[in-house]
């Protein structure tokens, strides 16, 4: 199974080496996405499973069961990645999903139930801004008029780039799924992080996703000339915002000493203006990231952030302006299919680790319409979305004994 | 005479108006530069001064004296314009040159020298990030072979823009001027400041133009994402150089206070590395602009804030690099030019205010070769480089007096 793995790895990434020194590029809808669904379905069609691409270009892989009106069990990841990625945020998943069928049907086993592995389109924002757009097809979360002319870096739209990857953008919600369609759903993802190292266990559990609270804060002082704008006689937004970049990383840092429930936030971005050397900044507009699954925890630090911005704003000559961009509450995954699979995981040998995700998945749109579950493998140093991102062939291969275990529980005569 | 300059600054101006809401915009070697040389030339033409284009772009009105080989004193600046600049920086300094030209003319009188008014090509570093290119001919400081190859933001290089101006890259060098061409160069510009109007004065005569010594920091610490690295777990290359911004800013302030002659210092520029929402910044780079006459000064401020910044790398995870981009010698301009100066100007009656330039001019490059003199106007609030940029009609109309009269005293039979 580890020859299997180490090949269909380097297959679905489209590559000959994993260490690619500038990691791997795969962008929502474009070329070298689907040249790695074209993969996707060479390897599912290798395992005998029934490939089709649905309307928003996802591709499933069915292992039909026995019976015809069985129900099914989708299993999945996305292949696209952020530009200079890695191979195995995203791949891990749709990998180990195909590995449990091949381990299963290697062992003769029959499933009762379709087993369905799924390869979502275009889960990662970094063309877009605008992340799981495959996943939330299925799940018919799709807001198909705002979506549309949502533009990237080069001015191209959703709608455009959907259209010529071969889509029709009028059907593309026709991808969703019925409740019925799907029992239930499993995705596996490296962590992205330490913590399952950091507790000595080799499979995280996932209870929750914690989705972010973001915020853009706008200063507004007065652009002039660098070299003849006395001292005391300036308004210099970037001099002002400044101490916003250290109150946000103190206050996160602060509130995970006091409480259980962990915490991040990130001043990720910044806009300058002008932004040039001989002109004092006019104007800073920082993007702010705070995430945590309790969503008190995180609003509360944000309107701590929104209180400070008021207070720069009272004691410096600039305007403060704080707006929410996006501010959606935590996804709580289904507790019973926590609680099998933490006895499966253990039942097999491995050290457990029940822990919540910092980071969004396919999963958290599948989780509103099914009842799902996520597993993580440990990833080394917790680098992901960049060229050093890695798991062991080791670790993959425990996940897939996980998942390959956990659909024998539920899609077997025995059950 | 006011009504004259009104007419005329909307001519060099290229518009019907002056409050243009976003400013003017005439980079360096564009149609729109081009256009503006054009309305000098006609301007120049009215007033019967022999036109002429040297190599470099740069536009030369000579008002010559009757006798053949007499020396020649050279009155400007440029027409060129940051992007959403003011319609003042350069053009009083053209504006006022040709209308101490028409005031002369006006009253009959007949220079002993010649008098050139010149319009110097590309003065601002707005598009190359390269300034004062049309006076670095003159004054033969043009190193060819490093300038040919800076690139905009589009990546058209210097370059090629002088060609599709319609000049030869080949023979731009021979703008130069020998020493013996000119006898000496006068400019006017707006203040860029209020130091004028808080000293009670209304014209300023300046002594020295603080050149910049200019810093690159570059933070490295390690992208990652912002989800799921926990708190204590970062090396975020933003938080640690929040300090640095705040530090550059209360160092220079710091020394206003404790010794006479001014500095000044800005973070004006930034750049994330990869300035995403949902990545802790990896690398950010800092510029910073610091100005004072006192070179020392400076270089002391510039040295501090290296070692603030060994600081803040012994402390936090990060790697700190700082880089001098620029470092010139401040300029410091002909004395006894200053010195008739003043004594004319509070002839006429204006007080005057001795003071330095903390922005750079083209003077700056002739005075490296001819004795050379800087004379500020005042301006709305400091405001330049900004669609609000504002002189009155008043202090132009004061300045071209200062200039007429200066000319006069040193280009009549009575001198």
């Amino acid at each position: 199974m580890k020859q299997w793995l180490e090949e269909k790895l380097l297959q679905l990434n489209v590559t000959e080496y994993m260490d690619e020194e500038y990691g791997f590029t795969r962008l929502s809808y474009t070329e070298e996405e689907k040249q790695a669904h074209e993969a996707f379905k060479k390897a599912a069609e290798e395992l005998s499973l029934d490939v089709v691409q649905d309307e928003a270009g996802n591709v499933w892989a069915r292992w039909k069961a026995a019976q015809e009106d069985a129900p099914t069990i989708a299993i999945g990841s996305h292949l696209d990645t952020v530009s200079g990625g890695g191979g195995y945020d995203g791949a891990a998943g749709v990998l180990t999903g195909l590995a449990a069928v091949k381990q299963l049907k290697d062992k003769g086993f029959q499933p009762t139930k379709n087993i369905d592995v799924v390869c979502f389109a275009s889960e990662e924002s970094a063309r877009f801004g605008v992340s799981t757009i495959g996943s939330k097809a299925t799940a018919g979360m799709m807001d198909k008029g705002e979506l549309g002319s949502v533009e990237d870096a080069d001015g191209v739209t959703v709608k455009e780039a959907v259209e010529s990857y071969g889509l029709s953008w009028e059907s593309i919600d026709q991808a969703e799924k019925s409740p019925d369609e799907i029992e239930r759903f499993l995705e596996l993802h490296i962590e992205q992080g330490t913590q399952i190292e950091d507790n000595g266990a080799e499979i995280g559990i996932v209870r929750g996703v914690a989705c972010p609270v973001r915020l853009q804060v706008t200063v507004k002082g007065m652009a002039n000339h660098t070299g003849t704008t006395p001292m005391n006689n300036r308004s210099d937004a970037f001099v002002a915002a400044a101490p916003i970049i250290t109150y946000v990383e103190e206050q996160a840092r602060k509130r995970n000493g006091v409480q259980p429930t962990p915490i991040v936030a990130t001043t990720s971005t910044v806009k300058l203006s002008p932004n040039v050397m001989n002109v004092i900044p006019g104007e800073v507009q920082l993007g702010i990231d705070i995430r945590s699954v309790d969503d008190e925890l995180k609003r509360n630090l944000a309107e701590e952030i929104r209180s400070y911005c008021k207070t720069i704003e009272a004691s410096k000559d600039v305007k403060v302006d704080l707006h929410t961009l996006v501010d959606n509450d935590s996804v709580h995954l289904d507790s019973s299919i926590q609680e099998q699979l933490q006895e499966i995981t253990e039942k097999i040998g491995y050290r457990v680790h029940p822990m919540d995700s910092g980071a969004g998945h396919d999963v958290m749109n599948m989780a509103t319409r099914w009842p799902s579950g996520l597993i993580f493998i440990p990833c080394r140093d917790g680098i992901s979305h960049h060229p050093k991102e890695y798991a062991s062939i080791e670790d993959l291969n425990k996940g897939t004994n996980v998942l390959a275990a956990y659909i024998e529980s539920i899609a077997s005569d025995h059950q």
